[in-house]
This record gives structure tokens, C-alpha cells and sequence, in this order.
């Protein structure tokens, strides 16, 4: 089996952190490689850092697309890993192009920018991956699978959180790096902590009940002073099948790491999972609880999930693996495309769910600049 | 040191619970004893539980009163274990007559009612505490007090949750007398779920911290067919200094027991407890978590505190002793009215305090009616 | 239904603190009371601590058990809350006399005795439990139940332990009461931490799983200079179907309060528990845990434990309700001899269990003199 | 940079599973490569697997070896993951080449083996890394870390242990292969569960305190009917220092996955670490407990830890990373014998450690069939 070849765009920057972890998720199976890469901005910080990283450097990821289409090139998918308002460009550009796209989420930094991107996938059929690393837990995509079947019931209520720490002060004036471009609306866009990572605890609330929010009612803070843009969100929406959703994140909660989860009730059952302890599922349908781990050798996995899984139970997979699990998921579209055989991708995130996240967080904030008032999606 | 004597009135009835709770929590510490009751609605049953109980009976609470002021009767204070709508009129009765008063919650039927009450007892100056239990746990304590000193800077934001799931299904359709009960408007009031248990929810967003909610936007549900009172209920708030609560509680949640708590973010730290673990606290400051545990030997514990534990580590004190502690505040006040020497009692709530959560339960009512507008309190 | 009147020998000294203890127990359930006391083992002490207590004072306990006998007392039975060099001689009067006990372990100081007073409950048939408190717990009954009736199959191996810190440092040398008595070989027998902490491991193993002890080789340690006896205590067992048991206890894990519990390994499944989170039955049995809690209305508990619960699920019982419970058994032995209805008492250990822990201290303790070699018991 | 560049030996069959995990962990970080292996012991199997794996193969060990002597083939390390009894002689021949290894443990069959590979490596100056994958993990090289500078003061006791439940039945007589030849004396030694993972205990108790087992006395059992070696193992042991160590693995720990944790208590402190919950360390030193996470952001780890992590707190790193960072330590080992700048190796278990562990099992199994007589190391 041939390995897959993968081309980096962004991610190659000196602060940058997210390039890194791709190229982890990338290798970890030795199954793919990065062999290309329009690493940076600049067209000379591009070719430095591809030659760093001891791969193929373009100067832009358009001269890398020509070659790829010139066959000068082999390519199977591209990896976005540029700052929020620059996955846009490059990923309708490879869309265009024929190029499976794995993009960092937001999906862009406007609906609109969105919408276009999201139509240019479903017209073209090219496989597309929204980088959503916490659906590629094993745990979390057992949660799906298990409501999808019935096994709790119809959903009448969802919690789902990300509770951070690390912007409870005004890093941004100190110039960190990670601080400054997220507090700065021009990189950002309209919500900092609703977009960073209230789209985390948005695509918890309906990927995994498989629920859409019809509306939302908002309130949104900036307890540091000085900033602009949100660091705390808060969201009571409402299901499409008439539940409720309460979804919460904050950057103000000191000594809070990536504190994210989710708590689902249905009408037979409930479900609850935290990122932070991502090896386990907790369910409960009766007098006791029970708990789930993750474990290839597990027998209550669906085949769906199962394919993923790298080891027996008692070592966990985690960050890593998660997000390899969407490079997974990419890599079997594109074999599955081909013809090779290889087992059915499991259903993560596409352009479509990058585009209503999009929707969810301008709702938020528009209904939290009108005081709370019901916004529909 | 001569006990305290202590009267119930209701709790006595068969499928009651509560007063037996009570009974437990005033014998816990061998200095109070229960010695009479008018432990049910009607004369006849009231005698005979009093019978059963081993104490004097009366038919009904104001005679019990009455012999108390006729000096046939020698008692020291009075616990109102009656159903909600019962509260009210012996209560009142017992402070007009200068006779201190444990109340359980909510401590009225209605937000006039409990006006009424709140400024007898503010005229007449007689004890009067309300019998919200988690508030006797110590580390609920310990983050009350943490926070008034300043520990974890001023207050941002406050989640505060009570989840349960014993209502999920029509148990009231059964006869199940606590389900009837509850979800009966001419027994429970406007709200159920808000009423019974989003109080406890607010009074730890609201006392724990010592700030007031300014006003609501709230979602209520009735998830359970044929239910005209809510069994869900979702508040966010607005603290008066401007901080956010997010104050939710639910009956619904399939195979949760009494999972209660807070997480309460300041400028400076962020505390967290859970009444199903209520012996720990956690604090978080800096780059590593800290766990404080119950214990009479710990040094951590300031003198209002410790006065109220009974064991060293590792032993923990829960219910039956958070509601001791309750009934050890009022035995304080007592004592300390009459001149003995004894530790001064903690501030735990009173009619002041009861008041504020039948505006709060009363205000998200009416804010859930009109679709989520903000209500002021 | 009339009170049980209790009567108390020891427990009463300034530093004490299980008198106390004893006397919330007897009083939680509101159907006991005790009435009278011989606190200290001087005679105006005696008299001073009763009047402090409200109760009837006695010089000594023979005193006492004389008044008793003579009609001038009404008792039910006594606690025997004395240092443990002084639990022989009047567990003994009292059984002589026909008065039931309920005894603080350790039973006795030595073996000899502990078989005298296990003979004579023998032959008296009189009621004699052991206050091995954490027995109590309605989830350490439930692992003996779920033993005795199978559920995890044939028992091949137990680990059970008790972890301490407080010991860690010289604490006697400045003279704490608690410190001082543990470690003065005149008043705690041969062996501290094994005596002291060590009884209760051996208590998990055996009575838990209904299995005696063959023969331990053990290896005691004494890590604070200046102690003769042990702060450490390490056995390896073999139990009597040939199962292996592993009985840890330790004076000097800075920062551990009480941490004691088990993991019981059969054919069929595991069992776990600890003391710190007793609420709590962790099961393994197939490929997802199974976590059961405390709650009067699980109908997984059979009658035999149910009828000792007194909150539904979510609200913990804890220490002092564990004790209640051993209390709650002597009244049930006393209220069936004398033909009142009540439900069956639970198997809690009684002489005979606190021979067999003697035993198995000696045998520990000879043991680790002879460098390990295997001792029978 | 240029990527390290990896042979394989072993590791390639078809229900080998350890081949695979070695490949993740080489390919983690994008520095390294795995390029050649003699993957099976047939030379056609062996062939064949490379294909499959995509990279250069080699009949067998030997000619792959003498291909890198030559120059034909450029080697950096290789990693050695055949069966137990087959980690020998490759191992030496690499040794004697001058190529550095990582070894899967146990280090040999025998303890003669060890001794003469150790002095090979010794003698050789060549690196030789043991794949003792939790020394690994970030929080357990902090906890060794710790305890070097002194921060808990004077080992007295250390309690290490490894808990599974894969071969609580008679899985062996169904054909499993893992279990068939862990179970067979001519393929896994002289001991199955000791040697499989009674070794992890060892090391954890031994490398993280830094302190050897002089003596050790031991209860091996086969609770399993028909196995001829230990499924269970306990040991006791003397540090040098004088300390207790309780040393116990089991396999029939049914529901137990790979429970495998230390308790280390000191003079003036304790740590505990569970490899099921490898992100945490817990450090108690006073009245609370502090809890610290893995995270590349926090301060409180020293340069020596915190250059291999990969990630900021919140995220985990767990079983690929751990052994992800021995191949990291081989890799600094590599790179600066070579002069290349690079942080510092960790000093992770090598030939001398492996060689104990050796010891350590030959004797406890010495010391079981002597019903638990001490035995030297």
C-alpha cells in the first residue's frame, strides 16, 4: 500500500503550533507523508521553513496547486492550517483544483465565505474534512453511533462546554503570539471565544445528537478589559426537534485547561464525555452507571468505530490519534475513490457543519448585541 | 449543657421523608432533642404519629404553640417539615409568637407570602433559618468564605446546576406520592423543577458568592407529557456586579441522583464542588490543581468553620451533617441569645434568602412565558 | 416503639474523641439514647464528664452494671469506648451479667484474653458486636453479599489496605494524646499500625469475602526513629481456599487521611472499593464497568441492606450513618430476643471476628520477627 | 534536519501487534523514518511483510546488519520487537556492529543473556534504549525528576503494581496468540505474568526512586488450571536504603485493563501516578493535594521533561508519545554523539536496568518456589 502524499499550506510559522500537530496526525499511521508545503505567508519564509521541515517548498500554496496539476507534483490532499482568515483562499482554491482539502476549523472567517466554499464542495464532490479533532475520538464518535441507533432515546436536552483558563488576563498586551491574533478582530473575526472554541461545544450539541439548533439566544462578555471581542459564551438554543441547548465556553476560567464535554439526555438514557478524559463514555439507562473505554479489542465498538482504533484496551488514544483519525477519514475517501478497499470513513465533519458553526456564532452574536433576543439560524 | 427542646410540625406522614431527616439531623449532635410535634394535617394523625414518634403530640401547630406560650409546653425552637404550600401560615405563626424558626425550602408558596414572612422576622428579630442543606456542607462554606476574602479575586462568572433524573418518565401517572406532589400547581406553586430544585442552584450561585441577581432570561420545559409545570428549567443571569450566572436544573436527566454543584470563576481563581463529592473543594490558581478535604484537624479551616466539624480527615460528613449544621446555626443563635458561651453561628440563609429565590423562581416563570425576555428581579 | 437505652463505659476524656463519635451513632436514628455512663477511669472523672454529658454518671462500670442489675438502671446494652488495653475486663462483666455490647476494636490487648471473651459470648449467647465501623457501609455489605451469592465466582485473590500519614512525623514526642497512647507498647498491645489500622484491612479480606486466613508472612516496619512499634505493616496471606490476600497498612503516606478499601479479584469479576468515596460499588464483570451508588430506593440492594438505608440515592450516608448501622444491629438482635418485629440484622462481625483479627496481628508481628518466615494462624 | 533512519527487527507478523506501535511512535515527531526490517524470522515471511510495510526488507536480522556495514543500506538505530526469547542475539549482533538499539523488554530470555548484553553495550559505549514505554511518559520521568532534587525527602516506602484481566481464563486452549505464547514456558521464561509486567512494577519502583531491591520474598501463583507459569505475582522487597517495596501484577484481575500505577510515600511527601491516567501526577505534602497535568506551557517542569512534550496542557499525550519519547532519547543520543545540538537524553532504562529486571524476576520465582524465602539480587 502506497503511502498517501499530503501538501501543508500554513502551519510553518515561527509561533505557529497547529502545523506541527498536523504533521504528527499525518505520520502517526505511516500510511501518509508531507512531502509539500506553502508553509508560510511569505513567499521566502515559505521556502526556508518547507526546507526545515525537509520537505518540497512552494513560495504560495497557488504555485503548489500549478504543479500538482502539471504533474511536477504527487498530491493527494492538502492540509489548511492557516490563520482563520486565510483558510478560505487556498481551500476553494484546491476544491477548484480537484484537490481533497483537510481544513483547520473555522471553516473561514465569514457565512458568506462559508456558504460559497460549502456549495463548491457539494458541486465537485471533492472529498472535504473539517478539522474538528475532538470528533475523531473514539469515545465521542461511539456517542454518535449510539444515539443514532436509539439507545437513549429521543434527545430532549444537551450540555455542551469548553471551559478555558488562559485568556483570563490580558496576555494580548503582552504580545503572545496565540493571544494577539485571536483578541484581534481583523484575523478573528466577529467572536473570539465563540469561534476559537464555542464551535467546539456547538459541533458536540448537534454532530453528535445529529440535531441541528434552530435559534439561539446569546450573551456574550469581555471580562478582560480592553478587549473587543468576546471571551466568554454563552448560548441557550433550541433543537430542531424542539430540545433545548445550553452551550458555554470561556477563556476566563483559571486553571481550566481544555476543559470540553458534553451532557446528552434522552428519553431512555444519558450520555456524558469530557475531552479531558477522552478514553471513556459514561452511560446511564438505569440504577447503576456504566462506563465505556476506548480498546480495539473492545467487542461493543461498531465496525465504524472499531476500524479505527490502534490498541487494546488500557493504553490510551488521545489528541494525536484524534486528529489522525480525521486524517483517517480523508485518507479512506480518497482510497475509497479509487478503488482501493479499505474500511467505510466514518461521518465527520464536512464543509456542510463548518458552514452552520458559521451560522451559529454569528447568530450569537447578534442576538447577544440585541440583549438576548431569539436569532434564528 | 442542657439540650435544646425542638418541635416539628409536619414530616410526620407516611410516605413523608423529611421529617425523619430532620429528626436524624437534630439528635446528630446529642445536644438537641425533638420533644413534641403536630406532625400531620389532621388532629387524628397528627396524635398517632406522635405516638409512633415517641413524643407529644398535638392535633394541630397552633395549639402546640399556644401551650408553648401557656408555659405547658418547654421548647426552644420550631422545624417546618409541612409541604410547601404549608409553610407559610405556621411559620408566621411561630415567629409572631416569638418562637424561632427551621423552615424547610422553598419557604413560602407564593413571592407575597414570602414577603410577609421575611419582614416579620426582619421586625421581630426571632432566628430564623432556612433549611437549604447544602449550604451546612463546610467546603460550601469554605468557598463562601474563601471568596469574601478575596481569595480568587472578584467574581466573573458562576455555573451553578442541579441535575436529576428520577422525573423523566410520567411517575406521577403511577401515584408515586413525591411525583404527585411536585408536579401538582396547588401544591408546588409556578414552578416545579425551578421551585424544588433550581433554588438550591441559585442560592449556591448567589450565597456562595454574596451577590444578587439582577435580573433573568430563562427556558423552562415541560419534557414529560401531560405536565403543566416545568421539569426543566434553564436560567442565564446577570449578577449585580455585572458578572454572568448560568443557573440550570432538571428532573429529566435519565440516571442522575442529586449531581448539584458550582464552578465559580474570579479574577484571580476559580473554585468547584459538587454535592455528591461534598467532602472536597477545588481550588485552582496557578498551574496545578489543589484539593482541600473535610476534616476537624485541618488547619486551612478558619475558627466559623471548624467549630462545625466533628471528625478528622478522612471520615467524611455529609448529609444528615450538613443539615445538622443547619440545626447547630439556630441551636448558636439560641444560645447566644440567652447568654451561654458558644461559637458564633455562620451566616447561613435565612427569610432574606428565601425571599430572593421565590423572586428569582418567579421571575424565570415569567421570563420562560414571554420566550426568554430579561426579567428584572 | 421505645427508645433503647444505651450506656457508655470510657469515651469520655478531654482528648477522646470515639465517645463522641459512639454517641452521634447511637442518636441518628432517633430510636436510641444513651442514658448513662462511666466515661473515665477515674471515679470523679467519671461523674464530672456525665454531668457534662446530661446523662447518669457512675463511678465505674461496675458500678454501673451493678445498678443495672439491681433495677436500678434501665439499659439495653453498652459501648465499650475505653482505651484498648482496658476493653477486656468490662466486655467481659457486662457479658457475664447478660448485658449486651457493642465493643470498640481491637476486641482486647492480647489473644489470650480476646479467646476468654470470644468464649464466654460463646456460651452466653448475649449480643456482642464489634465496632468495625467501615463494616457499616451498605456498599462494603453489598461486595459480602454479591460474594456470598456468587456473583464474581470462586475468590482468588484480595488486595485490602489502609493508608495513613498522620504517624509520618514524631507526633508523640510532642506529646499528642492519639500519637502517645498508639505508640506505647503498655497501652496498644504488640503491634500500632497493625493493631490500630491493619485490623481493618484484614477485616475487608476476610469478613468480606467470607474467607479465613491460613498463615501470613509479613514484614513490619517501624520508619520513625525512636518507635518500638510498627508504623508499617505489610502481609502477604494465604487464604483458606488457597486464594492469595495482600494486607497493606501504613502510618507514613504523607497526605493519605483514611484511605483503606479492597479489590476482591474472582473467576467471575472484581469488586472495589474505598472508604473515602464509599458511597460507591465498582464491579467489573465483562467489557464496561459498573458503578453502583448508595440510595434507599435501589431495588438492587437486597432487604437485608435496605432496611439499613435512610436517604434515596444522591445523598451520601457516611461515616457516622456506617457506625449507626452496627448500632442499628445490636438493636435488631435486641428487639427480636425480646419479640418486637423488626427487620433481621446483618451478618457484622462480632467475637469471633475479633479473635480472628487478634490472631492474625500476633501472627503478623511474630512474623516480621522472624524476617517473614510464614506463621499459621 | 535530516530524518533518523530506522531498521525493524521483528515485529512484522500477523497478529503482532508491538511492530506496529513501534512504527507509530518512530514516525511521531517527523524526524524519524523507519526505512528497512527483517520483520519475521522466515526469510520469505520477512520479505513479504516489508512490501507490505513499504520499505527495504531483509531475509533476517543478519543480512541487514552486514547491508548497513557495508554501506549499502543507511542505518541510524534499530528496533528490536521480536518475541522474548528472540531479543538476544540480534540484539548483541547490532551491539557488536555499532548499532545503537532499542530494545522491547524484556531485554533477553535469560538472566546470563542479560549480563552478557549488558557488558557488550557497557563495553561498547554504543546507545541502548529499553522500551520500558511508561518511563516514558512525562509525568512519571517528573516524578523521578522530583524525587532526585529531594522534593519528598528520604524513600521509606514504594508500592508499585500492575493490574490486568486478559488471562483470567483459560484463553491459551482457544489459540490466542498473545496469550498462547506468554503462557509457554520455551517463549516467555521462566515467569509469564512477572515477567510481562511485574517488570513494569519493578521499574516504576526501582527507576523513579532511583533506588535498587536488595532482597525479595515472593508468592507467585497460576490461578488458571493447566498453566505451568505464574498469572499472578507478589513480591516484597528490601530497598537499599532499607525501604519496603510491594511489588504485585496480576492477569486475572477480571475488568481490569492495564492498571499499572506507583505509590511512592517519602519523609516529607508522596506522589501517585496511574498509567490509565497518565496525564496527572498527585503530590501530596501538606493538608490539600495538588494534582499536576502535562501540558508543554507549564513552568513547573524542568528543561529536562519539558523539550519532550508536544503540546500545551488540556490536550494528552499518552501510550504512542510516551513511547514516542524513548525513540526521542535514542535520538538526542544519536544526534549528539554525531554533534548535532539537541536537548539533553533523558536517562531512561537501558542494559543495566534491564538486567535487574532480569534479576529481579529470576528471583522472585526463586524465592515463590522456596515458599517465599528471601532471595539476594
Amino acid at each position: 500500500m502506497q503511502k498517501l502524499k499530503v501538501a501543508m499550506i500554513g502551519g510553518g510559522g515561527e509561533g505557529a503550533f497547529f502545523g506541527k500537530v498536523h504533521l504528527r496526525a499525518v505520520c502517526i499511521d505511516g500510511t501518509r507523508e508531507v512531502v509539500a508545503g506553502a508553509l508560510r505567508s511569505s513567499a521566502q519564509g515559505s521556502m526556508d521553513a518547507a526546507a526545515q521541515w525537509g520537505i518540497q517548498g512552494y513560495p504560495d500554496y497557488q504555485s503548489m496547486i500549478d504543479a500538482w496539476k502539471n504533474g511536477d507534483l504527487q498530491l493527494d490532499y492538502a492540509v489548511i492550517a492557516t490563520p482563520n482568515h486565510a483558510h478560505f483562499a487556498p481551500a476553494l482554491a484546491c476544491i477548484k483544483a480537484g484537490l481533497p482539502v483537510l481544513c483547520e476549523k473555522p471553516i473561514t472567517l465569514t457565512v458568506d465565505e462559508a456558504e460559497i466554499l460549502a456549495e463548491a464542495v457539494q458541486a465537485s464532490q471533492v472529498p472535504f474534512v473539517l478539522a474538528h479533532t475532538y470528533t475523531g475520538h473514539p469515545m465521542m464518535m461511539l456517542a454518535k453511533e449510539m444515539i443514532r441507533r436509539g439507545d437513549i432515546g429521543e434527545i430532549r436536552k444537551v450540555e455542551a462546554w469548553y471551559n478555558q483558563g488562559w485568556l483570563a488576563t490580558d496576555l494580548e498586551a503582552d504580545g503572545q503570539q496565540q493571544a494577539a491574533w485571536r483578541t484581534d478582530p481583523s484575523k478573528t473575526g466577529i467572536s473570539n471565544c465563540g469561534g476559537d472554541i464555542g464551535t467546539h461545544a456547538f459541533i458536540a450539541a448537534t454532530w453528535v445528537t445529529g440535531l441541528g439548533l434552530k435559534r439561539v439566544s446569546a450573551r456574550l462578555n469581555a471580562f478582560v478589559e480592553g478587549r473587543s471581542l468576546d471571551d466568554d459564551f454563552n448560548v441557550i438554543g433550541e433543537l430542531e426537534n424542539g430540545g433545548t441547548a445550553i452551550i458555554t465556553a470561556t477563556q476566563i476560567a483559571i486553571g481550566y485547561r481544555n476543559d470540553s464535554g458534553f451532557r446528552i439526555y434522552g428519553s431512555k438514557g444519558s450520555l456524558e464525555w469530557q475531552q479531558e478524559e477522552s478514553e471513556k463514555l459514561l452511560v446511564k439507562r438505569g440504577e447503576h452507571d456504566e462506563t465505556y473505554f476506548i480498546g480495539a479489542n473492545f467487542t461493543f465498538f461498531p465496525d465504524s468505530i472499531a476500524s479505527y482504533l490502534r490498541v487494546p484496551a488500557g493504553h490510551n488514544e488521545d489528541f494525536f490519534e484524534a486528529l489522525g483519525n480525521l486524517h483517517c477519514t480523508m485518507e479512506r475517501h480518497i482510497r475509497i475513490r479509487r478503488g482501493e478497499t479499505c474500511p467505510a470513513p466514518f461521518e465527520h465533519p464536512g464543509a456542510k457543519e463548518g458552514l452552520a458553526g458559521m451560522q451559529f456564532v454569528k447568530a450569537a452574536v447578534e442576538s447577544s448585541a440585541r440583549d438576548g433576543a431569539w436569532v434564528s439560524l
